[in-house]
């Protein structure tokens, strides 16, 4: 137990958003309102930014009807960065903190977000101001330690889980080889979701390449040339993050195996960049029709959609992002934690079932987490344990329908 | 009046899919069976070519439950094509008409479509073989003559609205330039529907460029500067189609621009690859970070989803697609006409209702609609009466929100 602390509360959204994210927030305005010790409810713009500037307003006087709307609107309300805080960033943090009495912080995303929180919750000791730090997760990349699933990773299973089986149609009418670039730059576990409203070997997709494997070029064009000659016409998943056995990624390597400019751009870290960019699906369609002359070769890549489509979001996926918004400031006002992160937890039984833990900060900060062999099938492909896991999350998938 | 025939009814699906061809599908199905001058109901694999080689299947037996499983399953059923019939085609259909007695022939598609079905009309007729043609409309371009609005245009309008909705939320987020490239090589209808979430001028998309203007590339930079510098932000709807004064596609222009390969592929036809590739919005977003150093941009090519994304249909467009295909068939066995294109016609009214009229098939076939002079505003934009005209086809998008 820790002492009961009373003060401002205030809360940031991080990192690349969802269609949830917001349910989180206002989960949490919902159940910081029931507090008399949470003073204020504080909302940062951008996040640490917000903080370090003082650019907040008050969710204290949001009417039901608004929170509920904003609760179904995409992306961050509260606005979002990217932006490892330095300890020069959260000195000026903490400084904040002391001046307006803010004695509870809380930080929706993602890993980096988490190590956000566990950098302000160690300096704010080391100065000797009292706060308590939680960290709220989500992703639409599911790469968190400790939780089942990523609050928003359910939406964007969804979403991609449809589109898949939409394409796969497409495809069926008009024939050809088709492959779609699916987000996700470390872990496979949105590439993965692509086969979730499949029946049987007969849909799309057909190959599922995943960062977690490495991918072969050479392997590839045989892996296509054997489901085009089975069903003439072939669906391919592919995640951003597909590289050689060294880590480099295929963008890089087919640049060097076709002798051309390099396709993509790099960001400001110097990695290629993947999202808000055709180039990688278009590298890939190059690569087929350099092996297949005259075939039909089309490539998209789904980008931002996955994250932001309003019209499709997991209702179970909905309903766990408010609930991690809720349980963030019942565990920061119980006096049980200093700090801390929630995680959902799986109950056993047969019907799909979450409920929350609260785990440290340290365990879901920097490290991430790729998919477990077992969810994964040889080179290219996903297990029927990997789908028991993942179905459940997007609220379920009705099946596509041939005539008899 | 023509006189009534008896004998085999046949039908095809052809040119790019939607996500509610099948509705028009089933609604043929459905109506088919209720008349006894049809002997049998015939499905044709892959349009126009499953009629040359005989490929067709038994629609006669299809159980309720599966027409309203396939009514909900996005592209054709039966499999499309691209194929303009030639006149040597339709010989060959011509005597497989003969052969099996097929005395209705039906095809569910675009304006070379309706084409095709004219000229099967007039070859029947030369050769004295007495059948009904007729051509049911099908398409995301809404670029046919006559219809108020084209069946599939709504479910793709309301996917393209509600991605923009989310992607101008993403943007807000975090901040900089996105590009979205939306299909529709002649017509800017698709890429119009844009708007239909906006609730004012600091929703996105804040630039709309249509093929129906010339794209300057040196106007579109002014335009995005004004954008950027009141909002700190820029979201871009553009036209796949959108070319020089000299009708020159962009992705070329800028190939020339840039000194760079060109970066798109060129179709069997010589045209530019325009779907299934992000050369072109990879192009314009090369274009902006041409001029502006160090801003954030991304692009994104909604592609195939937009034709084919099962989860995010509109009502009304379901419901009108079925309608036409239920019409085409009262049509043909009235003995009112001896061929012809079924059109929507709106009602008068303050509430959006829409019925079928028959219109001749060369009043459909071969050309298409772009969009009115007042549906567009100054060389980027539409304006409320686009907005009035198409919102109601969409079966309404719900406003995204801000907290307050």
């Amino acid at each position: 137990m820790t002492n009961k602390l009373t003060g401002a509360a205030i809360i940031g959204q991080s990192g690349g958003p969802t269609v949830v994210i917001n349910q989180s927030l206002v989960g949490f305005i919902q159940e910081a309102a029931k507090h008399d010790c949470i003073t204020k409810i504080l909302g940062a713009r951008h996040g640490v930014e917000g903080i370090m500037n003082g650019d907040w307003i008050d969710l204290g006087n949001q009417s039901a009807e608004t929170l509920e709307a904003v609760a179904l609107t995409p992306a961050a309300a509260l606005g979002s960065v990217r932006r490892k805080a330095s300890v020069e960033d959260v000195a000026i943090m903490v400084e904040q903190f002391k001046k307006n009495d803010i004695r509870f912080f809380f930080y929706i995303g993602g890993n980096d977000t988490a190590e956000t929180a566990h950098i302000v919750e160690q300096q704010a000791a080391e100065l000797g101001y009292e706060i308590r730090c939680f960290h709220i997760p989500k992703t639409i990349d599911n790469d968190l330690r400790v939780t089942d699933h990523c609050p928003g990773y359910g939406s964007a299973a969804r979403f991609v889980a449809h589109a898949f089986q939409g394409d796969d149609r497409d495809n069926r009418s008009l024939r050809g080889v088709k492959i779609n670039v699916i987000m996700g730059r470390h872990a496979g576990w949105l590439a993965a979701a692509s086969v979730l409203g499949k029946r049987n070997d007969e849909d799309g997709p057909h190959l599922v390449y995943l960062p977690e494997r490495v991918f072969d070029p050479e392997q590839f064009i045989v892996d296509v040339k054997e489901v085009h000659d089975r069903l003439g016409r072939c669906v391919v998943a592919v995640s951003e993050g597909i590289h050689n056995a060294e880590g480099v990624s295929f963008l890089q390597v087919y640049a060097e195996m076709s002798g051309s400019a390099m396709a993509g751009q790099t960001d400001s870290h110097g990695n290629v960049q993947l999202s808000g960019t055709g180039a990688l699906g278009d590298a890939l369609a190059n690569l087929v029709r350099d092996n297949f002359e005259g075939l039909r070769v089309r490539a998209d890549t789904f980008g931002y959609l996955q994250r932001s489509f309003p019209a499709d979001a997991s209702e179970v996926d909905r309903t766990e992002a408010r609930m991690v918004g809720r349980k963030a400031v019942e565990a920061a006002v119980s006096g049980e934690y200093g700090s801390g992160s929630i995680a959902l937890r799986r109950l056993d039984g047969d019907e799909y079932q979450c409920d929350t833990i609260v785990t440290a900060l340290k365990n879901v900060a920097k490290h991430t987490k790729d998919m477990p062999d077992d969810y994964i099938a040889g080179h290219q492909g996903v297990t029927q344990a990997f789908i028991d896991y993942a179905l459940p999350l997007t609220g379920g998938i009705t099946p596509m329908a041939d005539l008899s």
